[in-house]
């Protein structure tokens, strides 16, 4: 989406020529003239598939989440949680997602009443890089016996190989926008 | 608002007669059939008042502080950050919050950009006990000489003392549902 490439291009900061900061409308201040545009387009290519629920993690997930429920007509949202814990309650389903930016592993966990077999789901992240938090959330939903419709990212970086680990598990991917490189401190798409 | 009393009835769970746990609907699973009535209700409460952006705290705070920005007219959303460490940005605002269900500190922080002198400032979060996040979320609009038109919560527990504390300040406060107390492992509105 060209909207999404040229707020990239105004607004994101690269740090440690990996990172792309974008806290003026994604990770700290949200800008639902864009998100919701976002939401339209995530509508439109999963528009074959019957979708029951959206499925994300906390935090900056949650914001991009609620407004795809919305384009979607209202289906339920459910978040998982991050914990550090290793004392998880039985009735959940638990995997561990080694997060990209921080480099520590989370215990990831959904409560099993909201994770049911048969259930389709879509699962929406804000961020798409090495695919961590996506294997992870498609684990819950394989643990609960759930069909995974597909993956909805707002920013895909492209050169790191998350795309092909969710598709080689038969599931589609939409990025809102792909960055292909980090050059001269620029993204390119 | 009725709905939201209903809704807490029917799935609420009261934990050591004190935590109301609401996964179903606000912390875990999100209905937006129920927020997004939530959120037309808070753009009525305040239809007096100009808001320029909305300020929450996450996590839970988010998906609802989303709607009520949607219902506004899709003003800015600016969630705060919440971190253990002690080491601060300079370019932030910071605060200190003691949450109420998970007993220990947390350094709540925005970025200076994000939050200025003047703005119009509804504050969102899900929950109000004894409004500690409400207090500290004033404190950094305080701090940014931010105007801070009002408090919205979906879940008051009106028996802990928050509201008088944020009312002090000369806040405004609504709320979806007041629990006056909790008898017999049931609250009464």
């Amino acid at each position: 989406m060209k909207l999404i490439e040229n707020k990239i291009l105004e607004d994101g900061k690269i740090i440690n020529n990996d990172i792309l900061k974008v806290d003026n409308f994604l990770n700290h201040q949200i800008d639902l003239n864009i998100i919701d545009e976002y939401a339209k387009e995530v509508k439109k290519f999963f528009k074959e598939e019957k979708i029951d629920k959206v499925l994300t993690i906390e935090t900056s997930g949650i914001a991009v989440a609620y407004a795809v429920c919305e384009s979607l007509g209202k289906v339920p949202l459910l978040f998982a949680k991050k914990s550090k814990s290793m004392i998880v309650d039985s009735n959940v389903y638990s995997t561990e997602i080694k997060s990209f930016t921080k480099n520590f592993v989370s215990t990831v966990t959904v409560n099993k009443n909201y994770l049911q077999s048969g259930q389709n789901i879509l699962i929406v992240d804000d961020f798409l890089a090495e695919g961590n938090a996506a294997l992870g959330l498609i684990d819950l939903c394989h643990q609960a016996g759930a069909n995974v419709v597909g993956f909805a990212t707002v920013i895909e970086k492209g050169f790191q190989g998350g795309r092909k680990k969710i598709e080689n598990l038969g599931v589609k991917v939409f990025s809102g926008a792909i960055i292909k490189a980090f050059e001269n401190n620029k993204p390119t798409f």
